[in-house]
């Protein structure tokens, strides 16, 4: 009886250029594609016509598959001996519970392997013009989820350590948590002038970006109107965007640069 | 007078598999490449044969092309029309000062565009069998680097605050800072049972990994026998690569796990 073989990968952020080529590769070999809600359905197109396409939706949502659950689909393909990829957005270690799938094929004796993907927390500030480090602005940054239900029963976040243990914060998720995590930052010592961007549907043709300060953000009357998927950057970083914006430019400032 | 264009790339981790699709894409239609160390020979060699290759060394290195010499030159090549791809080791806007290139090219008003890359910072740990987040370990990591030179002139990194702030710690090169790191670290609240991997050359044929506890590490007279590239996890999730690795098995091992 052959066993199968599970690919566990980063479908990346959005933007379907930004799949890896290994991942490419898993992916128009597969027998099996188990995806979540967040992966670009462009990229299903990969994969041969006639794999089995099965999606188990996303955390948030009320009718999605249970972790055990998808765990068990992953190992029962593969025990028909066929070639799995759990597709996930983003990479399948951060957030992505990617960890708890690999203990799982682990203890089945299934072997795998583990795609890694452009993250989010990286890529979507980056199209936003906004890099994470910089020479003369910051040395360090730290990535949490502001998400209640993707922490559940995990060690909670130390909010007040973190606001000024590192120079960028990179929140994933959580939009309506954020008022209440930027007043909780700025009570333990963040400056209410630091600047904070909210990228919505980052690295897509959707993406929009908003950008306040971190007390502006913290009243409890601002009004968010994006929406998720959401990535919030908090540091001096944000300020590059001004410059360094090149993907949601508009069609006039496009037009402004090419003809500087 | 046509104006070329420039291409902020990541080369990703190390292995030429983790490259993204779009990299690969810009990479085929370079005019000029110019690359740093850490990028894996084999991507140069999806440029076209007539590219120039220019190779500009890395921060460390006596004979390396100076930060503003290097933006000077991507400059000057893209002003004769010509594509040029910025290849990085990693992704451009985490520690690979591609934040300052974009700034040089936004004030000299050269289109540019960034391609994300996997970071060495998630992919290499994922390779050692090592998950960033997990439901019941870590809800946040941190991202810094150990190493001075690249952070000169930079904000201090405050590795007391780092300490407690989050569940785990990721350390880019700086193997010399490290034992001193440890003790700071220990010294400031962090337990020396915390389980560390240091792992050189990752996502490559080369990667070995090392574990121990943070409280071995801190010891001065510890001896520290892996090479850089190198990456330090510091955190309980350190404790799952045992059941998952997958990436630097042993022979002996990987031939019990497909009997099993």
């Amino acid at each position: 009886m052959r066993v199968g073989h599970v690919w566990l990968v980063g479908a990346g952020p959005g933007d379907p250029g930004l799949m890896t080529v290994r991942g490419l590769e898993a992916l128009r070999g597969a027998d099996v594609v188990v995806y979540d809600r967040l992966v670009n359905p462009t990229l299903l197109d990969e994969a041969p016509a006639e794999a089995l396409r099965v999606y188990v939706g996303k955390l948030t949502e009320s009718h999605c598959l249970p972790q055990e659950d998808i765990n068990a689909l992953l190992i029962a393909h593969a025990r028909r001996g066929r070639s799995v990829v759990r597709l996930k957005g983003g990479d399948p270690f951060v957030f992505g519970r990617g960890g708890e799938e690999a203990e799982a094929l682990a203890a089945s004796a299934i072997p795998f392997e583990v795609v890694p993907g452009v993250s989010a927390a990286v890529a979507v500030p980056a199209y936003a013009g906004i890099p994470l480090t910089h020479r003369r602005l910051a040395s360090s940054f730290a990535v949490v989820t502001g998400h209640e239900d993707a922490t559940r029963g995990a060690p909670h976040v130390d909010w007040s350590r973190l606001a000024t243990a590192v120079d960028t914060l990179v929140i994933l998720m959580g939009a309506r948590s954020l008022p209440r995590i930027a007043a909780t930052l700025v009570a333990c010592g963040r400056a209410p002038s630091t600047p904070v961007a909210l990228i919505s549907w980052g690295t897509t043709k959707a993406q929009e970006t908003m950008t306040c300060t971190l007390g502006d953000f913290a009243d409890p009357q601002a009004s968010l109107d994006l929406r998720p998927p959401l990535v919030t950057v908090i540091g001096d970083v944000v300020s590059l965007r001004d410059q360094l914006r090149w993907f949601d430019v508009t069609p006039a400032l496009k037009a402004a640069m090419a003809t500087a």
